[in-house]
């Protein structure tokens, strides 16, 4: 595995945008199933390819308010961090059962793509899209 | 709070893309669960992080006649609005069951999510995506 | 409703590509529910917001065999035509049970989205994501 | 169906890009249903259009260890190719029930699109989303 390993790091470099931004957000209150799988969740997946670790800021966007933020995150070189808003509790927690938007920014390029498991029923429900890259592409 | 707020503003201007299209559209008529959180919708997440509010304007296709609209929808500078097609009235209704799709033209940049909640049968089901930017990307 | 149609079709020209890809394509035999709305189906979304006609045509690819096509699909002027998988007919229907990815080009810029229904168990699943451009990009 | 074999084999050419990523990864230990088909799986699809077969090489991030990989995986000329991520065993298995992430990279341009199926509940669910093009687009 260490052969694979050196080869696969060798390969990567940088991929990606620096700025994001993902229109839906939406965190039901409601969950069936065990937790904390089957909790309701939204989540933005951050993948960082490159050498250096990537410091990232989440900026969240309300229907009635002012945004809230930045939400700091930290994704090491060569690692992906699945970030579920839910987790999110500095400055504030995302309310819950409110449309909510979000904008992330990276200091380097990173790719995101956005998922959501829907648990409010008895059977999950999961939607998924690649993020809207703004800026900074390679 | 004032200084989280203060900081996001701040490092935000205009994002996405002026002219937007949806190639899917449907909104059965059928609804499982509890109103209007479970009633069967078809939405576009609308995100402007921009200081000035976009005047955005929906048109709707269909396989068997001529196109609808404009419908008008104003998103305030620095907030998302979620808007339910089902809740489209002016100048008229969409109709239910029915395939269309929509192109959505806003005066400043915005950024685009389609998502669809299919409530029919007993558990829900999700689709979303990005929607497809046309022009006026930054 | 005269003057809504005269100014939307006054607003819009031909948007998107004229070659698409979608590398997803999988038909399951068996659904449960009503037909034809709850019938398991894989649609490919077609809108064409041009004055002219849009002559498209599907290059259906497999895993074990040569690709087959093309399966003409035309979309009117202002118009969007939901297209079926599984409607697709001629020069043979497309298998089901079996993977398969298709190519969508046209004379004219049009924009597509792919979607699938299954059915195959209790409560319907939804999929759907834009489809990617390839080229004639507007 | 010679003569339409033939036909879509000349209007094609190589189509998509050689670099792709999907930030979004997680193999569920769970499945409902009948196997294979009702499998829990993660699939990215491949669809090679060129003449030329595509030799494509796959590595797996994860959030709390170092990359692996490479896992080669190769695309006939003018065939499509659905990856299940359950199947990748050489140089090791990816784990169950653990976040990763992946990047594709092929010698050819192809499209690559991303399908999850859990059936992890009683019903299955899907999602699916074209990966991020990083390079090489044509």
């Amino acid at each position: 595995m260490t052969r694979s390993t050196d080869r696969s790091m060798n390969v990567a470099g940088p991929m990606g945008a620096t700025t994001w931004a993902i229109a839906e957000g939406y965190i039901p209150s409601g969950s069936t199933g065990p937790e904390p799988a089957m909790t309701s969740h939204e989540t933005a997946c951050l993948l960082n390819t490159g050498d250096a670790d990537a410091h990232v800021e989440f900026t969240v966007y309300f229907s009635d308010r002012d945004p809230i933020g930045p939400y700091p995150v930290i994704v090491p070189a060569r690692r992906t961090v699945h970030v579920r808003f839910n987790d999110l509790e500095d400055p504030v927690p995302i309310p819950l059962d409110t449309d909510f938007a979000s904008v992330i920014r990276s200091d380097v390029p990173i790719v995101v793509q956005h998922t959501r498991l829907d648990s409010r029923q008895a059977e999950n429900a999961l939607l998924s899209t690649v993020a809207y890259p703004i800026s900074g592409g390679s």
